[in-house]
């Protein structure tokens, strides 16, 4: 299983910083003096497509050889990482084949057509997702890029923690949710390579704790059922993040929806920016008491603000 | 009358680089595309207090002798002003005396409590405001900081295109909402000395249009009855304020709020910003094909995200 190191994100930053925004990093004191600590936030909901997904997207898809990239890129997923592939896709001249459950909401569908991509539809259910992905990838030659489980997607993810320790300096703790594992795994690269001594924490719904569970069993559990509103993190940790998280990850930690929700909150009404709430999940962590912040200087990463805005939970 | 030059912009930059932030620039290719210029916004809606009014107000109380700092500052509004020469007052360690109506929103009163400032209540008429605030003053002999016909407030206004212009080079226009025209009056001094041939153009809701028929007709006329979504530019046009505009200014256009809407969305959901209606009347004029903006670079100043989440327009 190829693992990547942090030269590998150093090589992905070489080549996304070309075409991803440098985002900004924000601070809040209002939120600083509510929480006791220092809070840095890396703001990927205001990195292109509205996610740090096109990170590792983008290193994916200008890491593949002029050969392979002629064939395509593929792969199944009704979220960020469709988009930010298909973007990806666009801006190289290659074609991007997505794999969308037909129940995707419709907004979604459209960004996804809007960067060029091939939809293709099936049935919303893991096996048609899967099946219907094979024979695309049979029949074009096309090279799967999965949204996480991916050496360079993951190094790719990487390049945001870097940035944020390169434009602030050393931190005590960096924090970031965990679903697939892709962004958390790779922030733990970069972190640990650069700060040895800081610590690497991660957050997560309690409705779709997986990788907490798996955290602490030592064994890859896959979520059954999960639910949350944070719809970016229903996915189940991949091996490669699995192995990277538990290499550098220190903890993981779970919070209660009403806690996303006030935590997604507080960040729209405080710092005027939107995140969807996947993001919110490592302050709503902080908010529940988990993480000790006092007098700590912290790095949160924002993953996303991609969300109805005709559907708000407050 | 005194009138701000570059100079006085240049001295405010100085005191207040230490206390606000000095906020990001964003740019938006799917609004790029949309519109078919190159547009930088620079984002005054995740300055302190989220608003640029923190810069006026920021360099109004620093640019007191101490002898008249420590008698406190003095104002009435209701709004971003009020909640930034608190806040300003407060890093200076002096006391600001905030005069707003008594129907004002509980969140504004909050906001501006929870800086620390003297809140005293009246009649929701002009006429209340200016008597009680003047009462107050003969008290205490507190400095009146108006929120935009004052000098110091119009020369830290001036500085946020001032950063703008640093930062992102030359343009061909800059944009920026008018309201009482602290902003644009700041913005247009800035602009013409650092880029003589850059435009700078206004633009003013239709519901609120006093700075377009004061322009046209060159002289002051108040507005009567205004009345728009956009509660920041509500306000006439001050003298100093409008003085500057009229040698300054090169344009004034006004917008529907139907357009005003749709802007202030499209901006939510391409940018991933919370932006309050008055900073979405510059997009508004654009996209009503108001200005001609093809193949241009055009600054646009987003003056602040100040709303209440749970009365969205959409």
């Amino acid at each position: 299983m190829d693992i990547p190191v942090f030269s590998d994100v150093e090589k992905a930053h070489e080549i996304i910083q070309k075409h991803a925004h440098r985002t900004p990093v924000l601070t809040s004191s209002g939120i600083n003096k509510i929480v006791g600590g220092q809070l840095f936030f890396k703001c990927e909901n205001l990195q292109k497509v509205g996610a740090f997904k096109f990170r590792g997207a983008c290193n994916a898809v200008f890491s593949l050889s002029e050969e392979d990239a002629q064939k395509g890129v593929a792969t199944h997923s009704s979220g960020n990482h469709a988009a930010a592939l298909a973007l990806a896709a666009k801006m190289r001249g290659v074609e991007a084949h997505i794999v969308m459950p037909d129940n995707s909401p419709e907004i979604k569908k459209k960004a996804v057509a809007g960067y060029g991509a091939k939809i293709t539809f099936c049935q919303p259910t893991l096996e048609a997702r899967e099946s219907t992905l094979k024979k695309i990838i049979e029949e074009t030659g096309a090279t799967e890029i999965h949204p996480y489980n991916n050496f360079f997607v993951i190094a790719g993810q990487g390049t945001a923690a870097k940035e944020l320790i390169e434009e602030k300096g050393a931190f005590d703790i960096i924090l970031a949710p965990v679903g697939g594992g892709g962004l958390l795994s790779g922030t733990a690269i970069s972190t640990k390579h650069l700060l040895p001594n800081c610590r690497v924490i991660a957050a997560e719904p309690a409705g779709a704790d997986d990788a907490f569970r798996s955290f602490y069993a030592k064994k890859l559990i896959p979520s059954v059922n999960p639910k949350t509103i944070a719809d970016g993190l229903l996915t189940s940790l991949g091996e490669r993040n699995f192995k990277i998280i538990m290499e550098k990850v220190d903890d993981i930690f779970t919070v209660p929806e009403e806690e996303i929700v006030e935590a997604m909150r507080m960040i729209w009404e405080r710092m005027k920016i939107i995140i969807e709430p996947s993001s919110a999940v490592p302050l709503a962590a902080i908010l529940e008491g988990k993480i000790d912040i006092q007098n700590k200087k912290v790095g949160v990463i924002l993953s996303g603000g991609n969300l109805d805005l005709g559907k708000l939970p407050f």
